[in-house]
């Protein structure tokens, strides 16, 4: 193991997304990354497997806030209540700095069929862990597969309005969720 | 152009799966797939670009037709009702040959993380397809996108349960998708 660096792993998201729209995904190898970011390409190894799993490497601490969030709702909550529970827990994992390189974040990955693919099974895992928690907390399927579509719903779309949003302003990612998933909640009423 | 080969796209397919299960998807080559569907590696690029694109092939033709049940929904139709009717039209693309494969089909992508993000894409990409044509009818955001999202919730669990049934009964996809949906639509009353 060598010496800890500190904001490493941060510094090498920021260089990755830096160089994937500067000169594509496809053409930027873990070597310039690191070079980016000031650091040795071992150093790289001990954050990321390899240069595609650091765009999607929140997904293991979402899930698990996701979890937790929902682990911990009251008892006497309803399926979409546990699910705001969730979302709120999950939001805290994305500060200012997620939100300021959220646009290039999106054109990297639009403009790559292989982080595409990749962000896609993002969804469909977070999707899979709001649905095991729902179920350990006795939702009954296929309850807890549809609520959990609505979380990831609106973590999407709730994402997409903040990290579009006026960034100086300061206001937290959490409260743009919570409200997507509002906005969904009332919309099922007009699905007939 | 060679000559036109019958069934050749079929038996491509079938020999993918089939061999993905044996020796797994990544010591798979084209040109195995190629020989033991009985012909060239140049017909096998002439339906697919790549052993992965293989096992998704059908979903230019799923959103066709998602796309086209919705757009020839009744005018007074509400979300879901169009949504059904795109569902029932693309059912009518999976046949009993599907059905013979799906399990096989399922212990492959499952056994790839390659073929798991491809297929996760396939959701997301079906999702789209739905919102698209629900906008175009006039149906509001976010309701498309939250109809969009039961559709594809319904196609994934009848298309289980009906891969997973008695496969001598002739039954068709389409049952099972539509009494899918109706359970989620019966699901999202408890939502809370």
């Amino acid at each position: 193991m060598g010496r800890w660096e500190p904001g490493a792993r941060e510094r090498l998201v920021v260089a990755a997304v830096d160089l994937f729209t500067e000169q594509g995904y496809d053409a930027t190898t873990v070597a310039q990354i690191a070079e980016r970011a000031g650091v040795t390409k071992s150093t790289f190894f001990r954050y990321f497997p390899d240069k595609r799993e650091l765009l999607v490497a929140g997904q293991e601490t979402l899930s698990r806030l996701l979890t937790e969030g929902i682990a911990e709702a009251p008892d006497d909550a309803g399926p979409l209540e546990v699910v705001a529970a969730g979302l709120e827990r999950a939001s805290t994992a994305l500060g200012p700095e997620s939100r300021e390189l959220a646009p290039r974040l999106k054109a990297a990955v639009a403009a790559s069929s292989e982080l595409r693919e990749r962000d896609a099974l993002k969804s469909v895992g977070l999707a899979a862990a709001m649905t095991a928690a729902l179920v350990a907390r006795g939702v009954p399927d296929p309850t807890a597969a549809l609520a959990s579509e609505f979380g990831v719903l609106a973590f999407k779309r709730g994402y997409a309005e903040w990290s579009e949003g006026d960034r100086d302003a300061g206001d937290e990612l959490a409260g743009y969720v919570l409200a997507a998933l509002d906005e969904l909640r009332a919309a099922s009423a007009s699905l007939g």
